[in-house]
């Protein structure tokens, strides 16, 4: 590794800590849709951006968008980047690292093209995305959303805390609701390539500094309320005539945890257990616990959801106690193959082992994004698997070694002209289906 | 059964009932210690007890002590009652009936001497005990506790929920605390006799009336903290990088149920389950639990209490959760053989299946009592188990049964004077037991 790269992949973790000195909140990183301190950000990357010879505007939602034109003007575009909005006293790489590094990917090529003479047969747009985190709405995506078109009016009609409209928040920051139809994909799209720290402990637990992601996993998050008989826990004996709610939804969580731990990919989780007027010498009348399943395939994620309402109607008839249950469904969202592919073979040229392939399972713009044009990421190692939490990092060498695989990525892209005609062709299938 | 007997039964519920109309809530029926409404309780129950030949005071804590003497002057006396306090929102029976039944069975024997010219060998001392819920000063046993000399005066110093003091409320009541010896146990008695709901639901599943107490169980309460590490529930795989600490209490509420439920008489009860900034899609870091454990046999409940920190700390070691727990003992209390093998004989001979035993899972004041004088209690079914609430119930078939207990128990007492030596003995041994 050469000290040129290493000081490179410094650089942009130095430009995410900058970034995430701009707050709403003083002391921590909190940044908000929309929230004054995004004004410093698109300052801070428009800055960059310029510098790296790109063009930058915000658009209505407030995306941040810098394009680097291609050798024609209406060139095939390739989009990269993240979102540049935060949770409550977040770290100072979710999302952002994403865009930082679409920048420096420009910077590098830009670099090349100097010194090659190389032309550059498509254009590359960097977007810092203004929302996914759903904090100040309690509505995630805002910013991808309004880029595929699928932002509806009724969210824009949406309130905060303090009782402000999505819309008047964009008037507020000095954008134009009415003119949301600038925020949209510019039809050259071919693919979008996000990169993002993977927010879990695999890639430390394995030493493997980067993983392609295969499938943003399906969701099913569910409510079971058991429903028994509250009775005195000292002169109701154990047997039939106890019906604790609580017995019956332990036997159910042990039974998640058991199907869940045998099946390749599962993941499933009981997140919150309430017991109503609980008190230590009643016997448990009703438990409430919520379930959150997620599996790149949506055949397994419905296999288990099968099982586990099984094994929850089981736990019950066995007590004599009631259950219910209510939730939502949202399906796996696969990435592009070939994208994926051109992802893949950039790693392999970049490294010994071959490409870990890794389903994401938190939700990401990509997932938004794959609706109309191809899309893949690349996740960094989380040190920890800390995020969402000021000690969420990353690793000098593994933003290093993103950054050789992203430049390896675009120059096989400018290179090979077979493969981004074939790109250019699978983009217009995607727009195809999503105007069918 | 003889009609007499059927009106004397719904005399005795009709009298409970008129009872429950005290209270210090309008429309429903709550009377915590000394309460203005325990007024009228005295006045309503002395007033029965003086009709029937008996000498009324109410001690220094608020007790109701009516005694029929007996022949001689410093004649053995029997203990007879129960509490006339009651819990928030109560039944009409819980405590009450053990006094009334009390007065009820002075009327009978009365009777039953005057139209036989039989004497009585033993006083009869019916006892309404003040506090035995524990609701106003959150300590229990305040009556029964002043009569065998074991109520501290620190407990003088504890204030209600209005700061006022124990003592205070005596004097509010009209009564003096520094005259606490005149509550005192007469040094004649040599047995106390309870009569109670059973305040569960295993007469009535077994289609019993009533049943023999063979001991108070003893009582283990805990708390149970497993610490494990908040994740996010999508990215973080199951297996050894989880460390779910609900699902580590769910294995082990479900070890807690199984092992009581193969172990007779053993209850355990896992009432309470928390989960800290639980989140639907965060692997629980933090679980708490309690655990209540009753068993009549001190060496099978701290044998129970070993497996269950056995089977916590496997849970716990299983998935690298940290854990910790806190709590308290108290021993089994049994009643006493000999007056208990007398209450046994009683329902022999006024029925045909032999007496059923049954350990009182809940505290009682015979408990209290018999750290100084031989005790027995006897247990009325519970319609559907319910107590400590409005519809809170006695059958009158049952009440009817257990007042022609009541009257054999009496006149076996009268007509077996070795019988009565017996228990006059015994009764030394615990009075010596105590001052030892």
């Amino acid at each position: 590794m050469s000290e040129t790269n290493i000081s490179r992949a410094q650089r942009i973790i130095a430009r995410c800590r900058e970034i995430a000195q701009c707050t709403e909140v003083s002391g921590e990183t909190t940044r908000t849709f929309l929230a004054p301190a995004m004004h410093r950000v698109h300052e801070l990357l428009g800055g960059w951006m310029k510098a790296a010879g790109m063009s930058v505007r915000v658009d209505a939602v407030g995306n941040l968008r810098g394009v680097l034109q291609g050798a024609e003007e209406k060139a095939p575009r390739l989009l990269t980047g993240s979102h540049l909005d935060t949770v409550a006293n977040a770290g100072a790489f979710d999302g952002v690292l994403g865009v930082v590094m679409g920048v420096a990917l420009v910077e590098e090529l830009a670099a090349q093209n100097a010194a090659t003479g190389g032309v550059m047969p498509y254009a590359i747009e960097v977007i810092g995305f203004s929302e996914e985190e759903g904090v100040r709405f309690a509505k995630p995506f805002l910013g991808s959303l309004a880029l595929i078109g699928e932002l509806r009016p009724e969210v824009l009609a949406r309130t905060d805390a303090n009782g402000t409209t999505v819309a008047q928040a964009i008037r507020d920051f000095g954008l134009e609701p009415e003119e949301l139809s600038n925020a949209a994909l510019d039809p050259a799209a071919f693919a979008y390539l996000e990169f993002h720290i993977e927010q879990g402990p695999v890639l430390e637990s394995e030493g493997a500094a980067l993983a392609v992601v295969d499938a943003i996993a399906g969701q099913t998050r569910m409510t079971f309320t058991f429903t028994g008989h509250a009775n005195h826990a000292g002169t109701t004996p154990m047997g039939r005539l106890r019906q604790d709610a609580l017995a019956a939804a332990a036997e159910w969580i042990c039974e998640v945890e058991r199907y869940a731990a045998a099946t390749p990919g599962l993941v499933a989780t009981v997140g919150k257990m309430e017991v109503p007027s609980g008190a230590s010498n009643v016997v448990p009348g009703m438990a409430i616990a919520t379930l959150d399943v997620r599996h790149a395939q949506d055949s397994v994620r419905h296999e288990a959801n099968l099982h586990f309402m099984s094994a929850a109607e089981a736990a019950c008839q066995k007590r004599g106690i009631e259950l219910s249950t209510g939730g939502f469904d949202q399906s796996a969202v696969p990435m592009d193959r070939t994208v994926t592919a051109l992802l893949g073979g950039s790693i392999a040229k970049s490294f010994c082992p071959p490409a870990r392939t890794l389903t994401s399972g938190a939700g990401h713009d990509a997932m938004i994004l794959a609706r109309r044009v191809p899309s893949a990421m690349l996740f960094l190692r989380s040190p920890g698997g800390v995020s969402h939490h000021p000690d969420e990092t990353v690793l000098v060498e593994d933003v290093e070694a993103a950054l050789k695989v992203g430049v390896e990525f675009l120059a096989r892209l400018r290179d090979d002209r077979a493969m981004l005609d074939q790109l250019v062709l699978n983009a217009r299938t995607y727009a195809e289906a999503a105007h069918a």
